[in-house]
């Protein structure tokens, strides 16, 4: 049993803040984005990525449209130095190359060195703040922690932005006080306040004050509060952006950004697909495309998000969750009957497509991120009616009516059942032309039919007076041992031929419910018929029959009809 | 390109509440918990469960210590009415069996049946009171919904607590009004109040009012005002049991279930590791194990997570995520440099175990859960000093001096750089033996000395005076070719070797640091000795040496540092 807790831990104990503001503001644009998929994020790869992954990497940011791409660590390792590099040189010139350092001076100059000649550059330095981190990590004290922060600071600038064999880069100069989401919030101020007057930012390039949630320490509304804190108690706002940077321990890590933001921050670093150190960084995918439901464009681009995805998974080699919000595989899936059954309605009742977006259950168009309809709905033991018939439209264009979705889906059950899996969309639309004994919907035939059963060879219709039409059809099985003739009455096509049927065989045949639309949008298109059929007031048997001719349809599906009711046993011999 | 949505979606517009309360709230103590794994989590598995499968993980739910369980969909299939009459004649006395049935009389009745004999039993309905659910999916008004959920409630009562036939059960209700978080809220309160009413429930057994983020709509705050705003407008709150069912479409089910705790909900459905429809339902290991670090006791036990997950994985044959909280493999790992050395200060930093856990970027003690640290720091190029000393402690039981942390980093780095890829912990432990040339640590030795590197045969150490001492070092090399003596004066043995060493060798030797330690508690255990040297005012070198004796272990590192500067080429010849 998991001990008591209560001596272990020590409840995180959240800073007051009265008359917060942040929980009644709602979104109205997108942050300023980074992504620190290639350092933070390649950093806690058990297996890193390649210089050849990285390029591939970069050139996916790139083109995602990231303007700010942290990009390694360049004073760790020649690797790093040499990637910086190559960063540099091939950067579009709106995109600004962000590098880590810590804060130790022979360190941030190398770091500055990897840089030179970039257009645009941000360097990016970290010291702990918390009481944790100083004493158990560092040992520095608070007073020890703000000067060597703002001494660095120093350095940076006179290294960069003050050093004219730098003046043609564009610098900026990002600090962290890591562990921020554990450090007392007015300590935190006190420090960025001392960087901030050394590093002297402008409204036009303001210094970037990223307040990590190293660990995630509580609910994502404390996170928010003590962003709000900040925003609110550092001077000159304007010549600061305000920077997230939340990991994911308990789980909230989107959340967190997400609150953070209405709390005041400008900006959010994290990696696609939530890639980084323990349970990663904040997944920007989500933020961007939580952002894009809510009629927002992120200006991320997500719109293949297939190849974000293979990108992500060849270089990280942790592959994205079949769960993972919009890009996991079984996102855009539903496997449960009721779920089916209201997508199916939902895009019925969508018919002009400049509506507002409202799926029942899809809060995103598949398809703006690439993704398609077709494997939305899989069919299980667990489905309804409405999973198997929407997959038998999107296969055949046949609209099921609602009886015969019901008997469909009864098929599909036993059918999965005694299979103990999902079936396939081929098995579904197989079990399909099979149990309606479908023999003539397509030239390929696959389906071969049993010999006993009966196909129609001709018939003829005619008007035996304005009221009442007279068929005569000629009948035979397939394996040619019986041929026969139905002669019948009635007042349409599909009368004459039960009230034929009636007279030759003993069984008493009653149409219950018809059905027939058009296959396709051409004036040649086919037309698919659905029958249903009462045999001797006890069977109740639908039928389906496809053909160019609208009547050999409807006849076809009573053929389906008798053809079934043989195949049960039901169907009492003919008459002498 | 994306394009531009502003025209296709529609921001959720929030309800307005003023003076909310939850912000200022933490957490007392958990809710009352509800696996939905069978149900809901199973129906959304592309392959579900066989019956042997769920009878597994039903077990295992029980174990952890789950008391409600929803089981089935016992009226869809015989399947599920099986496997719930499994559940109702299994389940311990304290645990209720609950199964879902929609608003269908005759299917209420098969679901209740399902139930007969079950010591506590929990009717689950649930029907949607969202305008685009209503309309869309049902086609019924507000006064139809709110008529059909009455009507229903009242025909499960009459057939459950009303029913003497079921007298031996204790019965529990809940009503779930879905696509809550989408629904107007005071219509959901009519709704339920209406409900509530023909149930009747009492402060003893009150009625469960589930509000399920059927699709995540917004962010976690607009979904716990909403369940404020629930709570505090239902009447009779004491005969009310507020329930959680919040989906993760946005990615912020923890937090959204957090919040709304905090916001009133007494209850959370979710599944272990976030299973469920698309996004999954909320992730129960993660919400119980975020209160753990919170010194609350969750009432689930996951000191065992690794069966936990072994159970999730072959039921669901879905993975747990790399990086899911607490449970995911990588999520107790640390790659970067910065990171390892962190964790390990804080490990030696913690000498009383009845301390309060304050691990650098470790929330959780790993081995609450029954994880160990052996897995928590791996080494890769990135990995600074901190990883690779850290292997050696835990390995050879060798703590490194700082020095020789850096010199090993560098050894490690160049060894991943070459190899592209993360170093295993004995791949790491060889690279450590081999550099400091250590042939004599263990009895079985893998790593075979080069013939021309030396070895000390045997010396004798005498007394000269009070303060000086002379060693006589009989030292050749491993194929025997050369063989000659050290013999030198000095305040103690290493001084002593270091002198003989100037005079046989060209080369100048100059002890700069030395560290010494036992190996082990008992007496009986090995010295580590650690040396650095400067060679000819030029090459520091850090030498190793164990010995069962100390001096030994001193001679012994000396001899690693001549060896590692013969194997460099940096030793002079002998003096003639």
């Amino acid at each position: 049993m998991l001990s008591n807790p209560s001596k272990k831990y020590k409840k995180f104990v959240p800073l007051k803040l009265p008359n917060r503001q942040w929980p009644d503001k709602t979104f109205e644009k997108p942050p300023r984005w980074l992504s620190t998929d290639l350092r933070d994020g390649n950093q806690s790869l058990p297996d890193p990525m390649s210089v050849e992954e990285k390029k591939v990497y970069f050139k996916k940011l790139v083109e995602i449209g990231f303007k700010e791409i942290e990009v390694a660590f360049p004073s760790a390792s020649q690797i790093d130095f040499d990637f910086t590099r190559f960063c540099v040189e091939t950067a579009p010139e709106d995109v600004s190359i962000q590098v880590l350092s810590p804060c130790r001076p022979e360190l941030i100059k190398r770091t500055i060195e990897s840089l030179t000649g970039a257009k645009r550059a941000t360097i990016h330095l970290y010291l702990a703040t918390s009481d944790c981190f100083r004493n158990v990590v560092f040992g520095l004290s608070k007073e020890q922690t703000l000067q060597l922060a703002t001494e660095c600071t120093k350095l940076v600038k006179s290294l960069t932005k003050d050093d004219p064999k730098h003046k043609d880069t564009i610098w900026s100069y990002e600090f962290s006080p890591e562990t921020f989401s554990d450090s007392d919030p007015d300590y935190v101020v006190q420090v960025c306040e001392s960087v901030k007057a050394a590093w002297e930012p402008s409204h036009e390039n303001p210094i970037i004050f990223n307040l990590p949630a190293t660990v995630e320490m509580s609910t994502p509304n404390v996170y928010a509060d003590q962003v709000e804190y900040f925003c609110t108690h550092i001077s000159d706002r304007q010549s600061v952006c305000v920077s997230l940077h939340p990991h994911n321990d308990r789980g909230c890590a989107v959340g967190a950004a997400e609150l953070a933001q209405l709390a005041g921050a400008d900006r959010v670093e994290g990696c696609l697909f939530g890639n980084g150190e323990r349970t990663g960084n904040v997944d920007l995918v989500t933020l961007a495309l939580n952002l894009y439901t809510q009629g927002i464009h992120p200006k991320l681009d997500f719109s293949d998000i297939k190849s974000v995805i293979d990108v992500v998974e060849r270089c990280n080699k942790i592959p994205v969750h079949p769960r993972a919000p919009y890009g996991g595989q079984l996102v855009v899936c539903a496997f449960s009957g009721s779920h089916q059954d209201a997508i199916k309605k939902g895009f019925e009742k969508r018919k002009d497509p400049k509506e507002y977006w409202q799926i029942p259950y899809l809060p995103l168009d598949p398809q703006d991120i690439g993704r398609t309809y077709e494997a939305i709905i899989r069919v299980n033991s667990q489905s309804g009616k409405g999973g198997a018939s929407w997959i038998i439209l999107r296969n055949l264009e046949m609209d099921l009516p609602r009886g015969l979705q019901i008997n469909f889906s009864k098929v599909v059950q036993d059918a999965t059942e005694k299979k103990g899996r999902e079936l396939k969309t081929n098995e579904i639309v197989d079990l399909f032309k099979n149990e309606y004994l479908l023999y003539n919907f397509d030239e390929e035939e696959t389906l071969e039919p049993a010999g006993h059963l009966f196909k129609l060879d001709n018939y003829e219709l005619t008007n035996k007076s304005d009221k009442v039409r007279e068929l005569s059809a000629q009948m035979s099985n397939y394996e040619g041992s019986v041929s026969y003739k139905v002669i019948g009455e009635g007042n349409g096509p599909i009368s004459a031929f039960v009230n034929g049927l009636n007279k030759k065989f003993k069984s008493k045949f009653q149409v219950v419910n018809y059905h027939e639309h058009s296959l396709g949008a051409d004036s040649n298109s086919k037309a698919a018929a659905y029958i249903s059929c009462k045999v001797d007031d006890e069977h109740l048997i639908w039928g389906v029959g496809i053909n160019e001719d609208v009547s050999t349809a409807s006849f076809s599906s009573l053929l389906s009809v008798i053809n079934q009711g043989i195949r049960m046993g039901v169907i009492k011999e003919m008459r002498a």
